[in-house]
């Protein structure tokens, strides 16, 4: 889990998907747009929640979320999710 | 009924569909695509629910729904579908 | 009124619809699909409801209701309708 | 006003439609397609209403409502319409 | 300002719409279809408005409206507009 | 700022455009179509907002305001546009 | 960040946004069409929120936002977003 000093807004959550396997178990590499979207990922930052949308995830969290869930993200590097909390399916 | 380590979140409930027969009564294997999708499943793990959105079923609840409610979810090799628990129009 | 072990979610309920006559005045026996869908039906189950949305009907009332109203839903060889509270019209 | 014995659900209404002119003037019978729809009627039944939907006129209001406004509903021979309360505009 | 024993229901409004200009400065007169439709008119009755809707104007105020607004109504041979409260732009 | 006696209603205010440039820096005239439309103008006057919607400029106020908003509205010779309190960016 | 005497209306907020790169590292002049639009920005101003949706990003936050968030809007020479507080995705 990478260090990230973002603030989602309201009920927004950043997530790091799960790095996809890049490589199939003959050797073979998968080149990018073939490597299937990752769907899993750890929360690492959480927005404080609005009045009707509490934020229910915390920090650390392994979650799941849709395959179109969210929109991408680059920060210093690393590329996140930053999504709203009800897109989360749930936690592992 | 499966055992899962999954929560699902909000008002989301994970639901283990019912296997589809694989056999017609005369012994003919039916096809992949042509077995029709299960419309009755187990509810493995429910979500706290929300302020709006209590959820109303229980672990264990056998439930039906519609043919098109859910998404598929992979867990462990097992397929369940996680749905909204106003998705399920009732209990067995 | 048939039994049933079947309890509605939320604020749906159960319906059982009134058969459509199979012969006419004259004795001709009408084909399945020209038979005219029937809106009337005997409630035969019924959710606790929601906070905003309760069930005003009771088992055993007799509803008339839309034409299109409802998922058809097989229940012990019975067929049934499961429809929302507020697809019924009235009770005769 | 006819008699009926049919209770409508939550904030709907049961209107007898006023019947249209079936001959003109000058005494030539109009064929059913060109006679204009009501959009007058007598309301003869009421649904209790709902918290946020109460229903507003009484049974025996002379009501206008819009042409395609609420469901054809033939009780005992009679036809009526089931509509809901705010789909009237007034009373006479 | 006519005369009307018409209830509007709920938060409706009925309006006389003022007289189109039937000639122009140089005294032709225009046909009908080229009149362009008022939009203003004066209040002649008002509903008793809901609970989430208040009534704001009042029966003999001159009020501006949207070209499309409301419905025409025909009441003892003059022409009416019915249309919601929130319709009404402002008052003259 | 323009004197005129309208009182938009409920959260509706009316706003004087700023006038377009009828003239190029170079003296050329624009015609009618080719000048932009302002998107800045003065409030002349506003409604009394309802409970949901309160209006939040003053009558004198400076606002910008969407290419695309409100509705020309002619009073006394005068061109305004009758727009919802919430169709203003912001005040100068 | 620059100076402006711009109030937001409602739960809008005033975003400087980030200049964008107008060379390559090779000294290249990209064309104006062929640079990214910029995806963060500052906030120079904020508006007072209402009940439902409260401000939550104050002057001097720098703030990600959506490729297509807000409206531009030209003060004093210089062009700035407004947007909705919500638009936010968060501040770095």
């Amino acid at each position: 889990m990478s260090k990230v000093s973002f603030k989602p807004n309201e009920d927004r959550i950043l997530v790091e998907p799960a790095a996809a396997e890049e490589k199939t178990a003959s050797g073979i590499i998968i080149p990018d747009t073939a490597k299937e979207k990752p769907q899993e990922g750890i929360v690492v930052a959480v927005g404080e929640g609005t009045t009707d949308k509490p934020v229910t995830v915390k920090v650390g969290d392994k979650v799941l979320y849709g395959k179109y869930s969210g929109t991408e993200l680059s920060l210093g590097g690393t590329e996140y999710l930053i999504m709203r909390n009800s897109d989360v399916f749930g936690t592992l």
